[in-house]
C-alpha cells in the first residue's frame, strides 16, 4: 500500500491529517466578499487553482476551466485530463518541488475561508444500497424486515431536488407539511415532528452520456470523478402520508447537504473494496468488473444547542453498502436516461449490522419507541431545534488518511406559515 | 369574453389557427445552420425576438434576455415584465399598428424553421393529478380502483428527470431495462414490451422561490409562466418492477417531450375554470384562491411508421384534473423545496370518466387485455417501433383558438446491449 507523500507544506505531513499529498480534494472557497474560487486541500492551507490558472503557473488544460466557482468545466474535459492535472499537482506540490516558490504565493489558509459548494449539482438521484437500513425500515414502516421484491436485483432509487443541495455549514430550516397519525381520519398541516438524518456518500458524475445511450460497468467506473459525505434530511412523518405509491417526496426536498470536498476517486483507488456477496446472481450489466466500494469509515455526531460537546452516536463504514456508485450509474443510464456532468448519485443510507451502526437516528430510536442518551444526559429520539448534526469519514492508510473533512448542518425553528 | 384580435399578419386572423394576436406563444426555433433564437408565434409566422431585441426594435427589459436560445432569462423577471412585453408585442402586432414596417423584417415563415427547446428545465417533477387515471391504474395495478389514503389531501407527485425533457419532433428511443413476470421466479433484461405514453400538460413556473420559504396559493398563482403539452413516455414493464417502495425511476426516465411553444397564463385568462368539486375538504394552504384549472380540449394521436394517417385514440380536456398547477406548486414549495425559474411541473395523466377520454394505451387497452383498432385496421395494446404519438391542445374561444400546436414523437427500435 502507498505511503505518506511528503510535502513542503508541513501540515500536510501529519499523521492526523484529512488532507496529506495523497488527498488532493477539489473544492469552491471564498475570503470575505472575493469572488469564490476553486480550490485544492493541502493540509491546513489551501492551493488557490483559480488564480494559479489566470496568472498560467498551474493550467489544466487548454483553455480556463477554474475561473468559475465550481468544478463542472473541469470535471467535463474526462479521465486524462483530471490524471493529468493531479500530476501535476502531486509534483508541484512535493517536499522538494523546484515549484514551490511559483505556488507559495497562492496558499491560503483554511481558517480564513468560507467553503462553498463545490459543483453545481445537475441533478440528484438517492439510491437506497443499505441493506441493513432496508431491513431496518421494513421492519418499522411495514412490520417486516423482508427486502422488497426487487431489491436484491436492482439499485433502486428515485430522483431527488437538486435545488436544496447545500453545502456544509448551511443552516437547515425544519420543514412543514401534511402527517397524518395512524388512528386520525384527516392530515394536519404544521412543523415535522420527526425530523432525522440519513448517513450517506454522494458519487459525483465527472462525464455524462448521451440520451438513448446506455452505458456498461466500466464506463460507469471511468465516469465518476469523486465522492463527498452526503446527509440526506429525512422528515419521517411527511414522508410516511405522502410516499405512497409515487415515493419520497417533500419528505426529503427541504434539504441535503453535502461536505465542501470532492476526494477524487484516484485519491481513493487504494482502498477499494467489492461489494458484500450477491445473495442472488445480477443481471449481467450489474455484475462488478473490478472492486467498486471503498473501506471508507464513517461516523455521525450530534450537538445540541447550548452543549459543549457533540455526541458520537453512530459509526459505520461505506462498505456496507450492498450496491456501489458504478452500479448504482450503469443502472441510471441504462433505460438511455442522459447522465450530466455534476449529476450526484446519494449511496442510500449506510446502516450496518448492529444498532452502534445504524445510519438514521429513525434505526437508532426504532421510530422514538428507544429513545437514545447523549453524553451531555438528555435523550434524542429525532432531531430538536438547535441540533447540529455532523458526518465525518476518512480512508485509513499507513501513516496517513484520505479525509473527508466534514458534513455539518443545524436545525432552524419552522418559520410561522400563513395561508 | 374576448373576441378575435385582428392582426396584420393575415394568417393570425383565421379561426382555425393555433396562433392569433390573442396566444403570442414564445418557443425558441432556427433557421438551417443558424444560432438559436426566440420567437414568438403569430399565424404562420414567427417573430423573430432575438433579433428585433439585438437592433432595439423590440425590447423587453434595460437588459438584453432574448439573447441566448431559452426564455429563462425573460421569465426570471417576473410578472410586470411578463405583463408589458405582452402589451408592446399586441400593440406591434394588432391590425394598423404604425409598428408593422419596423417588425416585417423580423418575420419567419415556421413552414421554414427547426423548433428547439423553448427553455432549459431547470427540474422536472411529475404530478399524478387525473383522479380516473389514478382509479384506473388502481384497478389494473393494485386490483381495486379506490385511490390511495393520501390523493383526496395531497397533490401526490414526484421528482422526474429533467436531462431527457425534449421538444416535440424528438425521437425516442425504446428503453432498456430489468422487467420480471408474475409468475417468474427473476427479472429478465431487454427492451420494454410495454412501451406507453401519458397526455399531461406540463406547467412551467417562471419565477422562483428560496429554499426554507413556503409559498401560498395567491404567490403560487403567480410564478406560473405557462402551459406546454407533454407526454410522460412510461415503459410500464419496467415500472411495474421497479416503483416499489420509491416510485417511478427508469421506466420513466429516457424521454418526455413537450410541445415547443409556451402558452402564457396571460392568454389563458378567459379559459380558467376551478377544479371538480372537493371530495374531501383540502388542508387551508391548499384552498384555490381563484380558478386554477383552464378549459383546454386535448386529444391524442397515433400513427405507424407506414400509414397514411393517424387515429385519434383520446379525447378529453385538461380541466378534468383534481389539482391545479398552482396547488401544486404551492405543495411543491411548502416544505421549503427551493422552486427555480425553469422548473417543470407535469399535471398527471389526464382521463376523463369514459374509456374514449383515457389518457393512457395501458388504460385504453385495459394493459393489453382489450387491444384497440386503429383506423388503418391494425391493432394496439402498447405502442409498436415506428409509431407516432402526437398530442394536440387548444382553448376555444369566441371566433379563435389559443392552440398549443403539436406534441409528437416517434418511437425507434431499442439497441443493441453488450456488457
Amino acid at each position: 500500500m502507498t505511503k505518506l507523500l511528503k510535502s513542503w507544506i508541513s501540515s500536510a505531513n501529519s499523521p492526523d491529517t484529512d488532507f496529506p499529498l495523497n488527498n488532493l480534494p477539489y473544492g469552491v472557497f471564498s475570503v470575505g466578499n472575493n469572488d469564490a474560487h476553486c480550490g485544492v486541500a493541502i493540509g491546513d492551507m489551501i492551493l488557490d487553482v483559480t488564480a494559479a490558472e489566470e496568472t498560467g503557473v498551474l493550467t489544466p488544460a487548454d483553455v480556463p476551466v477554474l475561473d468559475v466557482p465550481f468544478w463542472n468545466d473541469f470535471m467535463d474535459l474526462g479521465r486524462d485530463t483530471w490524471a493529468t492535472f493531479r500530476s501535476k499537482l502531486v509534483n508541484a506540490l512535493r517536499d522538494g518541488s523546484s515549484e514551490q516558490p511559483k505556488l507559495e504565493p497562492f496558499l491560503v489558509a483554511q481558517a480564513d475561508v468560507t467553503m462553498e459548494m463545490p459543483f453545481a449539482v445537475s441533478e440528484y438521484t438517492d439510491f437506497y444500497a443499505g441493506m441493513q437500513h432496508a431491513k431496518n425500515m421494513g421492519d418499522i414502516l411495514r412490520g417486516s424486515p423482508d427486502l422488497p421484491a426487487n431489491w436484491l436485483h436492482i439499485p433502486i432509487g428515485y430522483n431527488g431536488r437538486a435545488s436544496t443541495v447545500v453545502v456544509s455549514g448551511t443552516d437547515i430550516r425544519r420543514p412543514l407539511g401534511q402527517t397524518k397519525a395512524p388512528d386520525s381520519d384527516a392530515p394536519v398541516f404544521g412543523p415535522s415532528q420527526r425530523l432525522d438524518i440519513e448517513l450517506e456518500m454522494g458519487a459525483i458524475v465527472g462525464t455524462g452520456s448521451k440520451m438513448g445511450q446506455p452505458i456498461t460497468m466500466d464506463q460507469a467506473e471511468g465516469m465518476i470523478f469523486g465522492y463527498v459525505l452526503l446527509n440526506d434530511w429525512s422528515a419521517r412523518d411527511i414522508q410516511g402520508w405522502e410516499y405512497q405509491p409515487l415515493g419520497p417526496f417533500q419528505g426529503k426536498a427541504f434539504g441535503t447537504s453535502i461536505s465542501p470536498w470532492i476526494v477524487t476517486a484516484a485519491a481513493l483507488e487504494d482502498f477499494r473494496t467489492s461489494t458484500p456477496p450477491r445473495e442472488k446472481e445480477l443481471l449481467p450489466y450489474l455484475i462488478e468488473t473490478k472492486p467498486g466500494l471503498f473501506d471508507i469509515s464513517l461516523e455521525i455526531t450530534l450537538q445540541p444547542e447550548e452543549a459543549a460537546t457533540a455526541t458520537t452516536i453512530t459509526k459505520t463504514n461505506y462498505n456496507r453498502t450492498y450496491y456501489s456508485a458504478a452500479q448504482q450509474l450503469c443502472h441510471h443510464a441504462i433505460s438511455g436516461c442522459e447522465m450530466n456532468s455534476g449529476d450526484l448519485l446519494g449511496s442510500g443510507t449506510i446502516s450496518g449490522p448492529t444498532r452502534d451502526e445504524f445510519g438514521s437516528l429513525m434505526e437508532l430510536s426504532w421510530a422514538g419507541q428507544k429513545p437514545f442518551t447523549l453524553d451531555t444526559g438528555e435523550t434524542r429520539s429525532f432531531i430538536e431545534d438547535g441540533d447540529t448534526l455532523t458526518l465525518k469519514g476518512h480512508a485509513q492508510g499507513n501513516g496517513y488518511r484520505i479525509g473527508f473533512g466534514s458534513c455539518s448542518g443545524t436545525i432552524l425553528p419552522a418559520i410561522d406559515y400563513e395561508t
